[in-house]
């Protein structure tokens, strides 16, 4: 009886959905800003099919490509309150349905907050974080399989893990997370980067289900911290679906044959440049696991403009970064920017623009003024400050001042503000997954990466902080990714060291959590230091002075680079200390005098709240 | 008798001079589009009298300030034709007079052409390039005298010299003469460079005479070559005679006490910085010796227009270099360029704005979609290539390329042209009067000097050459200035070598000087390269291909700095190499076919002319 119930109910399914192996997006949601969705039915020959919908919605448009598995449903989906939608396709006589569910939305979805300058976010990358569920360490539909001895490869860190180490990052003080890619890598080696990804409507098995990213962010948002999808627009992976049977031969830049990006992301603005070079670079694959998309296909920017909507609805997201963003189609990135940010106003995306010149960088900001200079708007509300990274890179070793040498580089770096269109809206960074680790580049000296925190921590823009390095963790690029992309001790059961809970910290990575948790925790009240007016002075002896102001707060940062203490003479900064005569400095948890002259440590720095 | 008459006119000179010592500017113009002249008479007490003036002309304003050894008269000059005009002083029935002369322009005066991209501009410092009189070496009215054996004295260089070597200069290719400052500089020592000025009417007599650089101008338009005076707005020399009897207090930036520049230009548009910084930037003076003068006293600011007009009417100049110019105050500076291109509109200006950032430095020119930011423009036509000089600082001596090294910064530099309002409006140079020489950083590799002299003629903007380079001069900045400013060889009587000569030149010398003027002289005729697009392509191995090509014309630059022979594929530069399939080489005179590939030497290049 059973196996004829199973037998029916096989047939039946079949008549139903035979032809249809996905719908993308899997269902939708009502009140949307955008009009329309266009609904992708693939399937074998499915587009010999005519298609209809129930409930009086109108289809607007129906699109097929050279491609018979694929067809592109649009429908008008503006006033169409969630329910249950039916699709009916016929090939004569033959019909059959595909259901269609329209969502309700969370209650002022489009309105929702994003992460901003008063955050702290934390970057940290799910497989080398922690393992919480050693059932999906290996997947049986996916290529690669757990193996924690290869430095390049999957280690088992999951979604799980980093739910049950939300304490720990909240202790830190960090209020919002970045993880990098979650969805589907079914790449045969090195999947655990996940920046190629096979699926970009599914959570990768390895770090769990959609369901379970979509509770990480109902826990994190309990605990007032947001969740940052990073999102992958340029390319997918050569094992995604998709390239495997193409909806159109150009939904991937074609040359014909591999052509690799120069990487040159000044041919998508420079005026002297050849066709070709712009061609070749935005158009160009990034390596060649990674076809690269076309979004002036727009059917390939649809597509990932609803993904994206799709996956900010479903699991409730606060925010987006954007990877390799200055090598997409320079038209369709900013249109695909524009689509999210219409339809949700206050959410914020940060792009990686991995360049070393901030009218460069500045760009690809919104309403850049550089951009403007050729009409182009990005429509991209964030970026990352390379340029401050590349300070970061060796200054605290420059230990003797002259003219380009030591804290005048952020003096210099800071000073090309005037470029930017927001430079509160920044991203700045120590480092991050793709490049040295700061407490390898200066060999674990606690006092430098203090340094660099509490610049960090007090200057303009959003602080980001890359897993592991608030207890020490070091790393060498030269060495190779894997390298700077280590095991977060404590997150694998047997770990013999673990960093996330106080009494399993080894001296030093109590040293370094300690510090960075008291800056970080200290910063999440202080709105001087989330949107007050930056002031600085140019420096002297190594000694870099700012302050961040309003009317009615003032802090003080003082930063020693040299190697020697310093005397530093207070009346140079008259017009930022007239009025107050004492301070608090927040690292020391010392009253500061403020009359005539500040001493400082060699290689340390003070932030000192003033007071009248 | 003879003595009566001189002592019957020594009374009736005293009796109409007496208290006049000086009257600037000493003449004026007719028809300029400025429509008032504003003389300034200085004389002991002269503020006490009353003054009108002659022949129905309007005095429109009459100022006096705290010192009564000057009196700024204002008259309307709109409609006055050249004449001789008499002012008459009167203290109670105590009168004196003093004859004003307006005088006639040369024909369509302000629609003088000016120096541009068709030009190679030869920089020189007289006092260093030839004595042409001996006569002139020192002055009894000036402190220092010629001491030709101390490296920073002066050395007895002056115009006479400069007019004798015009035909080398011409012979060259050059086209245009940029010379160091040649009005007097009565400072103590080191008072050979010239940029502490204390008269800003008056030739120094150790070059010569005003009427001798009037005729350094006619000379050298006979030969169609262009003079560029060296302007200083920022600043005079102590020993300048208003600085010892100031008009004003506020004539120069007081703090009180001397305070010195911090040399940090960024502080002009920085909106992160400290307003102590700007003004110390801005106000602070560039050395003890050199008084900074203050543009915002609109005094001084018509004092400094007026000075600039006058010289280009009187020696009839061909445009201005202006020293320090983002030193100055930057509203001041915008409206004295202004004011001269409103009274010159083809004239063209480029001013020394020494920064290491595109954006930075293209702030500064007229129209800078950068200053535009700030609703600020210079007015200023055109900027010096600093960036580009940066690059030659060390690029020759990369031989192996990677991602950012050797020629890849020559593209980096160009491929931001897109931040300046007019990149053929830049000044290119592999050295100046204040930098290491060239031949110096490369250790007289001719190799090298071939492959910056090709760049040089074949880029974009106006090519300037240091004198003494073309015929191989080297000199090392960190022995000091003097080092950088040796005597041209021939320039002096009895010198061994006459480099001036072919017959006087070294086989060296001769290598130099003749590559030299080969392509200067090639460059002449050519303007595919006065005004052709560029087109450039990114680095591959160390090369650096572009294009400088009009609808008629196309030239094709390879500059191969690697250090081995280079195999260039020509496929990649299809687009400029479109129905062309062959082309003459300029350096080796040898025809070249363009199919599938070229050839190239180590660390040599080719200027192809494209031949259909």
């Amino acid at each position: 009886m059973k196996k004829l119930i199973y037998i029916l109910t096989t047939l039946f399914t079949a008549s139903l959905f035979a032809q249809i192996d996905r719908v993308e997006p899997p269902f939708w949601y009502e009140g949307m800003n955008k009009s329309e969705v266009q609904v992708m039915f693939y399937g074998k020959n499915i587009a010999q099919n005519s298609v209809s919908v129930s409930n009086n919605v109108v289809i607007t448009s129906i699109t097929k490509t050279e491609n018979p598995n694929y067809l592109f449903v649009t429908i008008d989906a503006k006033n169409v309150k969630a329910q249950q939608l039916q699709f009916t396709f016929a090939n004569g006589k033959k019909t059959f349905k595909r259901n269609y569910e329209i969502k309700a939305r969370k209650e002022n979805s489009a309105l929702r907050k994003s992460f901003d300058a008063s955050d702290v976010m934390y970057l940290l990358m799910p497989d080398r974080f922690a393992n919480g569920n050693l059932n999906n360490d290996s997947s049986s539909e996916l290529q690669e399989k757990a193996n924690r001895s290869l430095p390049g490869g999957r280690h088992g860190g999951d979604i799980q893990g980093i739910i049950n180490n939300l304490d720990y990052i909240k202790e830190l003080g960090a209020t919002a997370i970045w993880s990098t890619p979650l969805c589907e890598d079914n790449d045969k080696g090195y999947s655990y980067h996940t920046y190629g990804q096979s699926d970009v409507y599914k959570i990768d098995a390895r770090y769990g289900t959609n369901e379970e990213y979509k509770q990480l962010a109902a826990e994190m948002h309990k605990k007032d911290l947001k969740l940052v999808m990073d999102y992958v627009t340029n390319h997918w992976g050569a094992e995604h679906w998709m390239f495997k049977d193409m909806p159109t031969y150009d939904w991937f830049h074609q040359f014909p044959g591999y052509a690799q990006s120069n990487y040159r992301m000044i041919t998508q603005y420079d005026t002297n440049g050849s066709q070709r070079d712009a061609k070749y670079c935005m158009d160009g694959w990034f390596v060649p696991s990674m076809p690269d998309l076309n979004q002036s296909n727009p059917l390939v920017l649809n597509y990932l403009i609803q993904n994206a909507i799709w996956w900010i609805e479903y699991a409730d997201l606060d925010g987006f970064r954007v990877d390799t963003y200055s090598y997409n189609d320079k038209e369709g990135i900013a249109k695909w920017t524009k689509a999210i940010t219409d339809e949700y106003p206050y959410f914020n995306i940060v792009g990686e623009v991995w360049m070393h010149d901030q009218a460069q960088i500045s760009y690809w900001q919104k309403d850049s003024p550089i951009a403007k200079i050729q009409n182009y708007n990005s429509h991209l509300p964030s970026v990352m400050d390379f340029t401050l990274h590349d300070v970061f890179g060796n200054v605290f070793n420059e230990d003797k001042a002259d003219w380009g040498n030591g804290t005048i580089k952020f003096y210099e770096n800071f000073a090309n503000d005037f470029l930017y269109a927001n430079p509160n809206n920044l991203l700045l960074f120590l480092e991050n997954h793709d490049t040295g680790r700061f407490n390898e580049i200066y060999k674990n000296d606690f006092k430098k990466y203090q340094l660099g925190l509490t610049l960090l921590a007090t200057m303009r823009g959003i602080p980001q902080i890359y897993y592991g390095s608030e207890i020490g963790m070091a790393g060498d690029k030269v060495k190779g990714d894997a390298d700077i992309r280590q095991d977060f001790p404590g997150g694998w059961n047997g770990d013999g060291n673990n960093a996330f809970s106080a009494s399993g910290r080894t001296e030093i990575q109590k040293q370094y959590f300690d510090f960075s948790k008291k800056l970080f925790n200290w910063r999440k009240s202080k709105s001087v230091i989330h949107s007050g007016k930056l002031t600085h002075y140019i420096p002297e002896n190594n000694v870099y002075v700012y302050f961040r102001h309003t009317n009615s707060e003032s802090v003080m940062v003082v930063i020693n680079n040299a190697a020697d203490n310093q005397k530093i003479n207070l009346s140079r900064f008259e017009e930022n200390l007239k009025g107050f005569t004492s301070g608090h400095d927040v690292l020391s948890d010392k009253n500061v005098e403020l009359k005539t002259e500040l001493l400082l440590d060699a290689k340390s720095s003070m932030i000192i709240e003033l007071k009248k």
